[in-house]
Formats: structure tokens, C-alpha cells, sequence
């Protein structure tokens, strides 16, 4: 099927479309990950399974958002600063991807990483540290929808926080495995958990040195 | 002591001797990473502590480098390109120095980390990761020094390797753990050696993204 064959469509109105996409597929991921802090706190079949198909969709989405961006270069010729934010547009999608597959193993090991009690303080620094990732991932693609630059500087700090918040919990959490050596299994996930939180706040990191490239490239888009 | 009573040094000389500054505490760290790395074979008290000294020179040496670049600015008023480098000197002196602590850190747990014999498989793991972290750390502060944007771009990827290695090690000691919970301490210290291997290689990234942000903004220095 050639595009061209088609009556032509304007080039901001394609480009509109595009950036409605990925806005959407960052509102998906943004509330999936609500969802997977939710299972911080419990357990629940339903919301895991649902998480882990999503993931897949996600991914699908992610693939599809990646075609229209190259379909858009290959018909559009865009340049400059357009050129530089649809080629973000992938690697955010790609990134987003990435991030939606961290949560399914969040879910996946959600149940065993249930299976022991740990002291509520340390609970508490888990969900903590949950709620941080979320304004994190929030904040990462809001600023890289809005072009908000100031906003996008703050990811790295942020990260320094979190960084920090994982190193606390693993040590904690194998002082308790060492006093409790039956539930290592579950320790274990419990690290991941927070292992996979991290990684997520990575992710953001990425999609705002993302943004801070757009905007140093400057050329408003709009 | 007021700079502008002394007989006005040429702009460009005085930029050389910030970047030749900046190039001896790039040295430095990558060295001190070096000595780092044999440890991660064997503990060597004396190599230990002067890891440890040197993370504290390297400290004032990063203090030295920043307060030139400051005064440089503020004597010198560079602009465009010249200022967005000589901000991105000052940022890569922080990470080299966070760089240094982590090093020191990496020393310090040394000799309980070797406490505990692991499996051969697993210490050659660890010491790839060394190896493949010390790499980084040279590409970064070469990327950076000689504003290569290519080799900038590889760390992003390299990183998603070091990430790898470090959850594929935290599952491994985890379950040598399980069977030898006499040892946790030691384990734990393996661990965060690791941890600590993976946190100097999201620096590398840092000081790779630096060099992509200036590059991007483009206005060659020379």
C-alpha cells in the first residue's frame, strides 16, 4: 500500500496523530504501573494477570507507534527539529516497552515475593519507593510530551534518590535473610522487586535525557 | 586575589589548561578503577588503602577542577559551545568524583569479600564485570575528552549489558546464600560489590550523555 497514493494528508495533522499515540500509550503505561504498585501492598491474582497481558499489548502498541514514526519519515521527509523528535518518539516507545516488560516480572513474582513478612517500616520504604518511581515515570513522559525541560532536569536527582532507596532495602533485606534462612526464595523476590523498580527509574531517566536532547536541539516543533 | 590584575592569559590558553586538568583527573579515576578491578581477585590491604586515600584527593582534585571552571566564566564570560562545555566539565568532575567514592566503597568491603570462596564460574563473572565497567569508564572520559559522539552513543548499550550481569550475579549469590547462610555477610558484601560496579557504570552513561548533549548543541570548542 503506498501512502502516496492517497490524498495528502497535512503533515502537522499526521504528526498530531502520532504524538496522540504515544500519549496514549504513556497514559496506559502510567496506569499499569499504578496498578503494580497496588500489588506492593497485596497480592492480587486478577491485577497480576491483567498487568502481564498488558505488557504484551504494550509491547504491540510500542511496535505500532514505531511503524507510524518511520512511515511518517519515509513519506514526510521531516527535518530538523522534527526529524530529531520523531526519531525520539521511538526510543521513548522502545523505552516504554522495556518498562511495561519490568512490570509483568513485578507481577509475575508478586506472589512469592508476599509469602514472608517483613517489619512494616521496611514495607512502608518498599511502597515509598514504589510511589517515587510512579511520579518518576509520570513526570519523565509528561516532560517529554510537553517539552517541559526543567521538569526532565529533575529525573537525575531523582534517580540518586532511588538508587539510594534500593541499597537500603537489599541490605536490610538480607540482614533478614541471614536471621531467616527458610524464606530466601521470598527475600529474594522482594529484592527484585525493588531491583525492577530501579531499572524502571532508569527508564525514566532516559526518557528525560531525551527531552533535554530535543530541546537543546531546539526548533520548536509546533 | 583579583584575576583581573594579572596580565590577561589568552582565552584559549586558559581553556587548555581546565581541559588538561580535567584530562589528569580522568587518568587518575581510571587507574584508581584499574587497582579496583584486582581486588576484585584478590584482597591487598596496602592496594585497599590506597584506594581509599586516593578517592579523598580525588575529591579536592574535582573541587580544584570545578573552582577553575567557575572562575574561568566569570573572568573569561565564554559563550555558546564554550560555556555549555566548560557547565559539562564541572558536571564531569562530580561524576568522576562519585566515582572515586564508589571505589573507595568497593575497597572497604574488599577483604570481607573475599571471606567466602564462591564458585570459580561465578568469580569470573564478577571479574568480567570489572573488566567490562573499567572499559566504560575509559570510554566515557575519552568520548567526553575527545568529543567522539559515536563511541558516547555505544555506553547506553553497554550499560544494558552491565545491568545484566549484575541481576544474573544478585541471583547467583542469592542462592549460595540459601545453602550457606553462615556466610551472608560476605555475600552480601559480594553483592554490593557488584552493585557498586553497576553504579559506576550508570556514571559512565551520565558523563556519555554529557558528551551527546554537547555535541548536540555542536559549536566546536577548538
Amino acid at each position: 500500500m503506498d501512502t502516496n497514493n492517497y490524498p495528502r494528508i497535512s503533515f502537522q495533522q499526521r504528526m498530531d496523530a502520532i504524538i496522540e499515540e504515544a500519549e496514549e500509550l504513556g497514559k496506559k503505561i502510567i496506569e499499569d504501573h499504578r496498578k503494580t504498585i497496588e500489588l506492593l501492598s497485596e497480592f492480587d491474582e486478577e491485577k497480576s494477570k491483567t498487568i502481564k497481558a498488558n505488557s504484551i499489548k504494550l509491547d504491540e502498541d510500542s511496535f505500532h507507534l514505531e511503524r507510524q514514526c518511520i512511515r511518517f519519515m519515509a513519506t514526510e521527509h521531516p527535518f530538523a527539529g522534527d526529524l530529531v523528535f520523531v526519531e525520539s518518539l521511538i526510543r521513548v516507545g522502545s523505552h516504554l516497552k522495556r518498562i511495561a516488560y519490568l512490570l509483568s516480572n513485578i507481577a509475575e513474582i508478586s506472589s512469592n515475593a508476599h509469602s514472608v513478612k517483613i517489619p512494616s517500616h521496611l514495607d512502608e520504604k518498599i511502597q515509598y519507593m514504589g510511589d517515587y518511581v510512579q511520579m518518576m515515570l509520570s513526570k519523565s513522559i509528561y516532560a517529554f510530551l510537553n517539552q517541559n525541560i526543567v521538569t526532565a532536569k529533575e529525573l537525575k536527582d531523582d534517580d540518586d534518590k532511588v538508587d539510594d532507596l534500593f541499597d537500603s532495602i537489599l541490605k536490610e533485606i538480607i540482614d533478614l535473610m541471614s536471621e531467616d534462612s527458610e524464606n530466601i526464595k521470598a527475600y529474594m523476590d522482594i529484592i527484585f522487586t525493588a531491583r525492577f523498580l530501579e531499572r524502571i527509574a532508569d527508564r525514566a531517566v532516559s526518557i528525560g535525557a531525551r527531552t533535554i536532547f530535543i530541546l537543546t536541539f531546539k526548533k520548536p516543533r509546533g
